[in-house]
């Protein structure tokens, strides 16, 4: 027992996390595009009393179209449509800092904060995608360093501009005619290495004051970028230990940077498969794998090394960990190439194992077991320092979204570990984050 | 009689279109932040079986904000949220081809087209303001030339990017193990002056095929504009011979770029300030031309002529005409200094009655008179050939636009001018507009 309260999010994909849930009966494809769809799940996750809902995005299309079910809804409006269905969950979208100003974000993230009541939060990436280069005039993609230094100034901006008027800036005085405080709206007079931007945003100061900072780095650079900012932190783990020296670090890293460490909640991805036995589980996740294709897998996993091309290597053989491309010259996702790696030296798959060993989470934990063993594992990681909640990743949608807040949920709510209805309205709350004053409010 | 529909749209302000409108007590100001203020809104307008709404964008907050409502939600945010609210209207945002990616711009709209079934609208702009220009890093606005030149290329990014996916590209064949036919889904490979963009899009393609292109360009560079790429046009007209010399100049010049003229409808704006006799109206219309503060009226009047200041001329007597700069050389709004021109030229008002007489619509047409007059004025506008329809700027809101809905629609619908309810439910059968194909559609 503990009175650590945990934070469940869940990580909405297109048809499932497993890679061929498309092909699984209990996936529906065609719906992909259907709004009602996603607000069917947001609805299941709500009655899960979950924290928040997550959309990734990628700028693009992966190479596996012909193969892979892709095409979803784009973010921001998808939540802003999600807003009036739901009224509690949280609401977290993706959008880069690569290919993107700063101005436009800023002002949706604040319209959606706006629109939900305070429950909006922004999932900062940098775009690890080459094909997302290629609809934004590049050529290649920006390197990996070049990447997060822009970044760093466009959250800086993009704070500035969310604090530009303060709370009690507008005073609507009819008598006197004054419609806002003036005194109280701040032009930001950004001036950057990379943007130069005046200010004030065009829209007063949201509910939350800012959206809910949320970022997935886990390379040095990406965790000093968390450390800096983020509120909460998606990571891909397999390992209670790597999970706890990952855990370890960034919370250090944050109160180097002067940071309450309970600012930032860390929640490593989990995908379970359930079944109400283990061989059940087993069987339900042996389905999803075996509907899998080599050479889908084998496209991903070269997406993980920036192209690399796997195959080469026979499917029935073991790679040697040194054809491998190393992890510091990966330009896309660095530390998911680790994770990747880490795998490989501590299993020594063959290729074809090492494909099906990522189908369910490309490089996520998977799972499969009975909900009890599910919240065990939940409880262990939280009770042992390597997270704060975590990212649900449901291998297939809506039906293992649902099965986990049916049978999961429960078992953690029985056991006093996470809530059994909400006690606040915004998302800041659900995560026992505070509301940052305006940086330009006057001291009083 | 005429058997001739009529199409209304109705432009959604902060609090008003009159310029002192939140000083009115029929307005609301505390709400520009409430998304429930908008959907009231948007329920108003259904009610009235309006084609579409229509929000404005100026990426900058203006320069009166001590004494002008401003700060409202941003557009693709709030029309995401609104489909969710509505059933049949059409939901037409303002997006920029001067501060934003194509790529990007594409997405959103195409995802609001599926979000709306089908009832997404883009108003294309190259944005006028000069305040925006200081957000995106410009230390000014780029000239009217470039920004149309910029927008053409634009336009044509986008429309590809809609149509890169065939309506059929997406197969579902789970026997087979083919989730798509990338036969159907298109690379857009576009290289132009200012663009390079590979495609695919993300998203399949939308309800209509491409969300229906609106614009307001009025100088001869904006209706060449106009003419080769909009399907609806707000317009700025005071005057019967004008807005049918417009009217016939755009259908002409839509005609030379080998397109049905009636493609294009023409929506001329009316800002309607009613009264159950005319002496009401009038009495109306004084209580809100009362409340207006010079100050205000000059910086808006400013702004219309590339912040020129007339404030140096005294109040109660006539501007010359030479005076004023020269429209073609306004880099801002150029056809919309015409208007004021015009205005100037016909009524040789002092300052202060100019001022007054731009409070209500800035240059719009504003008609205080009985429903009878407005239904009268709609009628003959549209039967001349001066007008396809109107886009509705009412004076205050909520109140402007439910009056308009209860008293003058009905007086409309009983002279068969407009739909008593609707018959289809996309913008597109709404405004009468074919569904494009796309362009790499094969043929059978
Ligand atoms: C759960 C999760 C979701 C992610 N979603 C996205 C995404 O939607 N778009 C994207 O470009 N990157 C996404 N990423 C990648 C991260 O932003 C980051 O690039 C990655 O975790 C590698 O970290 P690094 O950049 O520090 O090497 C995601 C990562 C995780 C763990
Ligand atoms: C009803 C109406 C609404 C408009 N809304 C916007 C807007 O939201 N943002 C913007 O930058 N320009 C807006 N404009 C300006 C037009 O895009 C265009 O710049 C203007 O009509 C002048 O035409 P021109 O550019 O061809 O001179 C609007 C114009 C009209 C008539």
């Amino acid at each position: 027992m503990t009175n650590k309260h945990i934070h469940l999010n869940v990580f909405v994909p297109t048809t499932g996390h497993h890679e061929a849930s498309w092909l699984y009966s209990g996936s529906q494809p065609e719906r992909l595009t259907d709004v009602d769809y996603y607000r069917e799940i947001a609805a299941i996750a709500e009655r899960g009393k979950f924290d928040s809902l997550f959309l990734a995005d990628q700028l693009a299309i992966g190479r596996s179209v012909k193969h892979v079910a892709q095409g979803k809804l784009e973010p921001l409006t998808l939540l802003s449509a999600l807003a009036g269905s739901t009224s509690h969950i949280g609401l977290i979208a993706t959008a880069s800092t690569t290919y993107s100003e700063p101005y436009n974000l800023a002002r949706q993230f604040a319209s959606l904060d706006h629109i939900s009541g305070g429950r909006a939060g922004w999932n900062i990436v940098t775009s690890w995608s080459a094909e997302a280069a290629g609809n934004f005039g590049l050529d290649q993609r920006n390197s990996h360093t070049d990447r997060y230094r822009r970044a760093t100034e466009y959250v800086e901006v993009v704070r500035k501009l969310w604090d530009s008027w303060e709370d009690d800036a507008r005073v609507l005085d009819r008598t006197l005619g004054i419609y806002a405080d003036t005194a109280r709206i701040h032009a930001i007079g950004h001036q950057g290495e990379a943007f130069r931007v005046r200010g004030p945003l065009d829209i007063p100061r949201s509910p939350q004051g800012n959206p809910v900072l949320v970022q997935a780095g886990s390379s040095d650079e990406g965790r000093g970028f968390a450390a800096r900012y983020a509120e909460a932190i998606f990571t891909a783990q397999q390992d209670l230990g790597e999970a706890q020296g990952f855990y370890a670090d960034v919370k250090r890293r944050a109160l180097a940077f002067g940071r309450d460490p309970d600012g930032i909640k860390i929640l490593p991805g989990l995908s379970p498969i359930l079944g109400s036995t283990e061989a059940e589980a087993r069987a339900l996740e042996e389905e999803l794998d075996d509907l899998t294709l080599p050479v889908v897998g084998l496209k991903h996993l070269s997406q993980r090394f920036d192209g690399f091309d796997f195959s080469v290597f026979p499917l029935d053989e073991r790679i040697p960990i040194e054809a491998f491309p190393r992890p510091e010259t990966v330009q896309g996702a660095q530390s998911r190439s680790q994770v990747i790696l880490n795998i490989v030296e501590r299993e020594k798959p063959t290729l074809r194992q090492l494909l099906r060993r990522l189908a369910g989470g490309r490089g996520h934990k998977v799972l499969a077991g009975t909900p009890k063993a599910v919240a065990d594992h939940i409880q262990l990681w939280v009770e042992q320092r390597a997270a704060d909640g975590f990212n649900i990743m449901p291998a297939f949608m809506p039906g293992g979204l649902s099965a986990f807040v049916d049978e999961v949920v429960p078992i953690l709510q029985a056991r006093g570990l996470f809530r059994r209805d909400y006690t606040g309205r915004s998302l800041r709350e659900h995560y026992g984050l505070t509301r940052p004053e305006s940086r330009y409010a006057r001291s009083a």
